[in-house]
């Protein structure tokens, strides 16, 4: 598609507009690998539990790139310190950024070993792929600067911490873009606010001395999104089930009666052969899904039955299972397998955590921490890290709280002859500390 | 899955909450034929032009349920006189009423000849279905009932037209829907005022008198979303774009060499074979995309060069046609095949234009037009044809405006050669009335 | 107070921010005068019917200025062919535009004869305020050029269109701020896609061919914002009810005993005295209510009882009075006298109506009626009027909706001796075309 | 005025409407002392920082009204055990928590030792107000039951926590109220999920286990609140530039030369004589800055210098101050003093800060602390306090942060003479843990 003049703009509900100046952006957008996110769901499979999650990794692409957008406009604006050559490297990489992602990674990549990154890097590189040949045209280095930028091994570490780090243009637009499309407020915040609070600084990109409350509010939006939406009980499960319908699949396919499979792409993927970008390209949500919705009637009784279980939304149930002892595991596995499923398919334990922020308590001095935010006080020229002056920082930054989760069949939970008996292994001592207690309302989004 | 005390919730980003009291719409949710909804597109083909519009039919049916579930609690609450024993009736067809649609059903509709209405009604009324079992537990004769709604030959009219009228549950909620997933403010309007104004009366829904700048604000509310987006030229593109690939692939079936398919349905779909119950329920975007994903590398070169062209957003362009001439049209299509394009699945003459409001101009007396909308006076206990007391109304009423336009390959529109000769094939003379007035911006979404 | 570098910004519940780089604009709100708006609301008397209408000018002129700055941020980002020459009197003007506003201007305007407008020039031609000083120091002749754009007398009609015209920055921030603050939705619309479609041409601010339907959304938005709020009849009620004390205020005043006035500018203006510009600036909202709780206590019965009726919010009920007939109204107001009130102070037929749209039917090369919006199709040079094209701008264009009403004390129209009386005065033949029918829920806002 | 059939409502922007369905809550709305709400502004002079907020006490009032209707709706829907003799209790003490309150009472209640909470009761008692004669026709003691619940004093713990309590209907409103008008993001929360997870619980309101991260982002809102809005810098020094104009006021009045005062009341208050209820009433916030723009041109020139400072915001500039020292500090007033300024008037410290959370840390059988909120859960009938679940609770929790400035004049602060002396008296180490860093951007908000 020709360019034409003037500034091209998409209608987005989280930003209003997104707007194009830039040819480049418009003709990478309209890539076949670009056009390819449309068909990857940003949140996998927690549209079962949030029916309005249902938008693509496409447009938090666009998203992440008018975000970058708008904070180089803003360092422009007030003349900051930034090195303008880098403009289309950020806005570029920022679009690309989720270039390599598999449909349902979540559930994919622990399976097959693959990792969205390196596919991005491949994608990017290889002189076949419509991108590469987009990028190329800026200059035939281009293409692997995107990469560097991408694999944080570019040496701005100011470009790198825009596309990826604490306070990075991903994450803004995910946490805005998830929380819309849910209908869970909690990941709103005041994206001008945060562009107005952010200087690009000596290489690193850090927060005026005003700007505490703003990132204090920023990272909690972060810590309540992940407890109401993407560690939420009912997604893993989702997740689960997804899972164990590929692992039965695969596991069909290493045995002598490999499941019909709709795609050659899949197939390979599924036989554990190596796959060429070409077929990487191949993959999306659609083709896993269909391949699901035929193993409905597949012979083997066990896949056509997590098939429908996944496409019926008849999900495996849980008990919080704070122990993680795996003497009892072994014990609950005997009682599911008595009860006549297999625990490879039929049961997961599951542990939901991560840290909301990493920070670095050493000397003042060393302020090279990645995961750490400094805050910038332009009179006295100096860095302070973020939670030696936030209360909530402090509190959710570093320690990893873990909320362990054990799946089964619903059957399972509510017969006379097993509950009782999962439930007494699973027993806890009432409410525990947070991490421990269930962060979701249980009669919520749990059909 | 077990019904547990209580109420249930969905959170929503339209209503908030979607909140289920009633076990039997818990039930109904969760059966195989409403999850099946959730991989359906709202709205088709549109993302491809506004990215954020990829919600399904799932979502839609939960928001049409809540529509009239807050109707029916705004009745009691204000002691309207309704008859009670159709409460049930009237959240259960509006949360069924999509039951029946096929995947992008305004492409594949006027192809195969499917009707999703009477699919719906099949559907219900087949003993196999989980819903059709569901619903007999209320009553052996509720399945009927049902259906009989949804054909709108249910005998209260009252009940009828909640569901599918002039101010329906259903475009109360895919207006507000579509306009905030597309990001097009147009949509929207005050739900809760709508909702005070309705009133039961003598078997029908009427507006009070204080009401008539709300439902002004509805219609035009809807006069726009259909030119900012039903009728979006590029919409458009992207529904014809699918329906070239899907003629190529049944004019292949039915010759010769049948086009692999990767699904049975599908397949019996394209040769034109009756499909059961059971074939159509397997039908959603997945499978249909999937198939044109697969023939991206089919053999037959007009197939593969559709499906790409669909999958990678290369779309048809147009030019505004308000002529309709065939004799001007077989010029074009002389043009469009010398340029080396075979106008069956390379031209298409596109015409978009509907009836916002059908209004009744006869008698006073003759309140019973179905399209009509009629102001109550408490006072007086008369009715009030809308459009009578309305200049905005009475603006878009009736008349058809139709915006009729050329849809034609990029090659043919930009090449010197050809190119001249379609621009002066489809000149007009300057701006025209409306209807023929391009209705979006050139420059907007376009990509 | 010093400017500081880089850019000041206030927080705003409409735009966001508003954005303040020119020391110019920062001085201009600081002085004495702009602060004065502080003590003015946007609204009057509106709050009483919507209580959230308690905004004042000063965020209104805010807001002018930011759809300003970000109109000419457009234009420079585009490359439109404007004069930049003029950027500066344009923010300014419209900072300033509502600087001569008197409190309460709808209600005190018809008694006292004040003319906001008029009043505008002379504070900023006076050499003696605050706004004349900063004004002064861009240019000597810098006051007189503002003042022209003010009286729509300045050479460059693009200048004053863009400040008081159409489609001006003036209504473009009052509808959004009345419809926010009051809670009404109807006044919403497309601020960043307006923007998107104004184009400067030839002396004249045109609408891009593409922007037909957001120019209708904005029309009818300011159409309903008038019968829902403007219009409002119990809004009315309440500027009724100030006239109505201070007309009898006023005729204390000239009569021997005026009324004690605690502030000396108010006393000479209802003594209608001349006021000096120094005087007019001491009037403000709460000058005027504090005169009237002081009236409260007032040993003038009627004096004290309107303001207690104000205070008290018992309003003038009303009947629609379509008639308008004069020998009818000396009935009504024989029998409200008849009743104990004086119809002087207790009586007062309203008219509300206005024209939405002032289009010009003309000969199409007469492109310069002010009132008129032109479409402007780049590809052939040419302009093109607006209701030409649109028929829901012909159904509320040019022709003046009028609804007349009677108001009087809920005493008498609830009496048994005298409100039938009225009743039958003031009958009707049932519902009435628009601009005779009562354009608002009788329940509402109503208290 | 008389009562109609049916609800009425109110516009409303945060909640979007307000519903009344009770005749006394409709005619309590009507008495004059609940019309005064509407004169005074529910921030007091914020508005002089934050342009939108120009909100009254009036439309708070109904908010508190509204989300306790909300909330008793919610307890009869969901069945819970709740004593529905209190229902028009809650909503009517709810409607009146603030009839008691005096205009811009942060500045003028500690200069004349007023408490609203008392003079709500009061107003209450008091038999003639028009208040207390609607409620005395529920029953002759109904009065005093709405007076002990403002106080805290009725036996029914749970029905005086959801009037004033951790998660009373008075903070929940306020919060979004505020937020909404400021157009600050911070004091947004999802209170419909709130009015989900409230259970009355064995006379007290108690979260249900789910809501830990509900409760979590509101204590947030809260905190973030209280540093954006309510402990903000130019805020506190609005309100120090108001109470330095009373205190100048007060000290003449008790002199030889008392000020003219425009109100008896303010006259009595001023001169510190006993205020009898209906004085009380007559105080708004007219009142007051009518009484201040008189003292413009007073000839005391230190009032009539504090009158202008205030009108014109040209407000006291500040310098943290974490030492308060007192010896610093005198000397701190003595530069002041040489630089020609009283300090008496021209000089403060001001300590913000607050407690956002007081919770129990004692045996877990102690539950009936009354700042704390319990997590209940219903399987074990257990309460558990909420900060032993929750780290980002704990981190705001008990601890007081305390934010100390110095208010002095810019004269004195940008003299060369004077500033370098104060800026070395207030000199501190850097960037200093919370309550003791700047909360607010310097470049905000400031002019």
């Amino acid at each position: 598609m020709a360019w034409r003049e003037g500034e091209k703009v998409f209608k987005d509900p989280v930003h209003g507009y997104i707007y194009v100046h830039d040819p480049l952006i418009w003709d990478l957008i309209n890539t076949r690998e670009m056009q390819r996110l449309r068909r990857i769901r940003q949140l996998g499979t927690a549209y079962l539990t949030y029916p309005g999650g249902e938008h693509s990794r496409f447009s938090h692409a666009l998203g992440v790139y008018e975000v970058l957008r708008q904070m180089l406009s803003h360092f422009a604006r007030n003349g900051y310190d930034w090195p303008h050559q880098y403009d289309r490297l950020v806005t570029v990489s920022g679009l690309l950024h989720d270039i390599g992602h598999a449909p349902f990674s979540h559930a994919l990549e622990p399976i097959f070993g693959a990792h969205h990154e390196r596919w991005s890097q491949r994608i990017i590189l290889d002189p076949h792929t419509e991108v590469h040949r987009v990028l190329a045209q800026v200059s035939e280095d281009f293409p692997r600067q995107v990469a560097e930028v991408l694999a944080k091994r570019h040496p701005s570490r100011l470009v790198v911490s825009m596309v990826s780090g604490q306070l990075d243009a991903d994450r803004l637009d995910y946490l805005m873009r998830d929380s819309l499309f849910t209908g869970v407020d909690y990941g709103q915040f005041d994206l001008a606010r945060i562009l107005r609070i952010l200087v690009p600084w000596k290489d690193r990109l850090v927060v005026k001395r005003s700007g505490l409350h703003t990132v204090e509010a920023y990272l909690l939006a972060r810590y309540f999104m992940y407890w109401q939406v993407y560690f939420h009980p009912v997604c893993r499960a989702a997740e689960i089930g997804l899972k164990k319908v590929l692992l039965r699949a695969q596991d069909l396919s290493r045995a002598s009666a490999p499941p019909e499979v709709p795609h050659p792409a899949l197939r390979r993927l599924l036989a554990m052969e190596p796959l060429s970008v070409a077929d990487y390209l191949e993959l999306d949500d659609f083709v896993v899904l269909t391949a699901v919705a035929n193993w409905r009637h597949h012979p083997d009784p066990i896949l056509s039955d997590l098939a429908r279980r996944l496409l019926d939304r008849r999900l495996l149930k849980y008990r919080e299972y704070p122990s993680g002892d795996p003497y009892r595991l072994r014990d609950i596995e005997a009682t599911i397998a008595e009860a006549g499923f297999d625990p490879r398919y039929y049961c997961e334990v599951d542990e939901s955590g991560t840290v909301y922020y990493d920070y670095y308590l050493g000397e003042e001095s060393a302020d090279d921490e990645e995961g750490a935010l400094f805050l910038w006080d332009p009179e006295e020229g100096r860095l302070t890290e973020m939670s030696r002056l936030s209360q909530p920082i402090r509190a959710i930054a570093r320690e990893r709280q873990v909320e362990r989760r054990l799946y089964l069949p619903e059957e399972v939970l509510e017969s006379p002859q097993w509950g009782a008996r999962i439930r007494s292994l699973t027993a806890a001592g009432g409410l525990r500390a947070p991490g421990f207690l269930s962060s979701v309302e249980d009669d919520e989004a749990d059909g």
